[in-house]
C-alpha cells in the first residue's frame, strides 16, 4: 500500500516525459524503476529528486560507483528504508559487487550498528586526536 | 559525562595488557583511543569488542581500508553516533580521503537520508527486477 | 504478522466498549481503526493511549488539525512506524491535505532528512543567535 | 568539534561569495548562520544545500511559514539532529510560534514518538480503509 | 543550549509545585532533575508527562523495577537520547544495578544493533514459528 | 523479498552443518530459523554471528533469559528491525513473558519512545547528579 497513486499514463505529462526519457538515456536501460513513477504525482518533485539523484549518483567522480552504492545502501540500512535497501543493493551488484564483497559489507554495517549503540550507551569522550582542526 | 569510569591504571590487568599490546602491534601506533580505555571496566566486553573491531576493520580484505571506514562512518551518521562519526572519519583521513572525497561521501550520505525520508513517506513498491532471486 | 491477537469480541468487555464508544463519538464515525482493535488485549495500555491521543489530536487547540498530523506524519516517517504514517497521511487528507500540499510536505521531509544526516556529518558548532535564553 | 574546517575567509571565493550574498538578500538578515560557513568548504556542496533550501523553505508555498519549520523540526528531533533541531525551533519561533504553540508542538512530537513505538512493537496491520488508492 | 527556559520560580505556580510535591513524595527524595523543572514552562505538557512517567515507571508491577529501567535505557540508547540515557542508566544503578549487569547489559543492546542492521540489509523472511496467533 | 539467496542445501556444507548443530544442541530443539539459513551464504558471516548470539544470549548470566529478550527486543523496536522484533519478543514468551508482562513492557518502550523524544527536542542539560564518577 503506497500513499499516492502513481498517474496512469505518466508520459503525458512533458514534463514527466523529458525526465524518464533522460533516466533511460544516462542509464543506458529501458527500465524505470517505481520511484519514478510514484513521484511522477508531482512534477517538481520529480524533477528535483532526479536532478541530485543524477548529478550525486550517476555522474563521474572521485570515487567508484560501486562504493558510492555501498555508502547509500548503508544509510539506508541505518534508517530502515526498505526500498531504497533493495534499490541500492541491486545497484551495487549491477556495479560489480560480488558475494564475497557483500558479505564484508554486511560485516562492517553490522559492526558499526553494534559499537554504535555500545557507545552511544557509554557516552565516551572524543579524543582530542580526532579533530581535524588540531591536526592542521 | 559518561556513564562508567575507566580504570586508572587499566595496563595492570594482565588482560587488559593484552588487548592493549595488540591494538599498538595492529596499528602500529602508540596511541590508544578513549574507547578502549573506557571498555577496560569490563574485560569480557574490552576483548570481545576489539576481536570483532581488528577482524573487521584491520585484516586486508576485498574492500579498500578507506571504502570500509567510509561505510562505517555512513551508518554511525545516520545512528547519530558522535563518537564513531569522529572516530571513522578521522580513520578514513588518515587512510587517504581528501576534501574532495569526503565532499562527495557527504553528498551521497545526505541524498541517501533525503530519498530515505521520501520513500518511507510514500511506502513505493518494490520493482521486482530488483529481486536476486528472480535473476538467477 | 502481529506479535498480539486481538480479542475476538471486544465490546463483551465494558471497559474496552467505553473506549469504542468515545472513539465513535469523538469521531463521529463508526470505523474503529485495528490500532484499537489490538490494544484491547490489554484494558489499561487501550484506555491510556486513547486517552492522550484524544487530548493531543481531538481537542481543539492552537494549531489547525492538518498542521497536527502533518507533524505526527513528520515524526512518524523518520522513526518508520509503516502503520502511523499510513494512519496520519490518510488522516491528514481527510483534514484537508491536497496532493499539492502533500508533495509540499514531501519536499520538506526529505529536506530535513538531507540536512540531518549533512549536519549530524559535519557536527557544525550551533550558533549563539540560536539560543532562546540568549534572546530574551 | 567539528569534522571540517571552515574556510577563514569565505568571501575572497566568489562562488561562496555569491551564495551568502543570495543567503543575506533572501532572508533580508546580514546573519550568516554556521552550517554555511562550514559548508564553504567545498563550494558544489555549499551551492546545492542552499538552492534547494531556499527552494522548499524560503518560497512562498501552499503551507504557510510557521508550519514548514514545524514539520523541519519535528523530522530534526525524531533523526536527533542537535544543530538542526536549534536552528529550525529558533526558525518557529521567528517565525510567530509562541511558547503555547511550541508545548502542543512538543505534546504531537512525543505522542508520535510514543505510538511510533508501540506500533512498531505490535506490528498491526494496515487498515485497507487508509488506502488512497481505494478511496478514489 | 536548551531550546526553552526553565521559570526561575517554578513553585510559585500552584499547578507546577503540586506536580514538584509529588515527586517528592513519590521518590521520598528532595532531588528535582531537569526536565521536570524545564518541562514546567507549560504545566499541562509537566502535569501530563510526570503523570505517564509515574504510573509506568513508579508503580509496583509485574516486572521489577531495574528491569523497567534497563528496557527504558534500551530504547533511549536507540534513539540516541542523551538525557534519557543518563538518566535511565543512573536509576537502573540506584535500583541495584552492578558494573557487571551493566557490561552485560551493553553486550545483549550491542548484539542487538549488529543483528538490526544486519538483519534490515538482507531482510530475512518471518518465520510462520514466531506467529504468536499460529500457536494458539 | 530478501537481498541474498540462501544455499539450498545449507549442511553439505560442513562449516554450515558445525553450526546448525551448535544451535541444535545449544537450543535442545531442531528448529534453525531463517536467519541462520540466510547467513549460510557465507560462512564466516555464520559463525561470527552464531558465536556472538550464543555468548550473549545462550550462556548463563547475571541478567535472567526474560530480561535479556525483553531488553534485545525493545532495542529492536527502536531500530524498526521486523524480523528482531519477531523473533525476540517470541523469544521472550517463550521464556515465560506472559500478556500482562508483554503490556506493561510495550507501556515502557513507547513512554521511552515519547520522552526521547521530548528531550531531544527540548535538550535538558544533564543533571551533575547522574555523573557516577561524581558519585563515587
Amino acid at each position: 500500500m503506497s500513499t499516492i497513486s502513481p498517474p496512469e499514463n505518466p508520459e503525458a505529462n512533458p514534463r514527466v516525459k523529458a525526465v524518464f526519457d533522460d533516466i533511460r538515456t544516462t542509464r543506458r536501460s529501458d527500465f524505470i524503476n517505481n520511484l519514478w513513477h510514484y513521484l511522477a504525482f508531482d512534477e517538481s518533485l520529480l524533477e528535483n529528486t532526479w536532478r541530485d539523484v543524477k548529478a550525486v549518483m550517476a555522474t563521474p567522480s572521485k570515487l567508484d560507483p560501486m562504493t558510492k552504492e555501498l555508502i547509500y545502501a548503508a544509510v539506508s540500512i541505518a534508517n530502515s528504508c526498505e526500498y531504497c535497501i533493495h534499490s541500492h543493493t541491486a545497484a551495487a551488484r549491477a556495479k560489480g559487487m560480488d558475494d564475497e564483497q557483500y558479505a564484508e559489507f554486511l560485516s562492517i554495517v553490522s559492526l558499526a550498528g553494534r559499537t554504535n549503540q555500545l557507545l552511544n550507551g557509554i557516552k565516551v569522550p572524543i579524543d582530542k586526536e580526532f579533530d581535524h582542526e588540531e591536526k592542521k
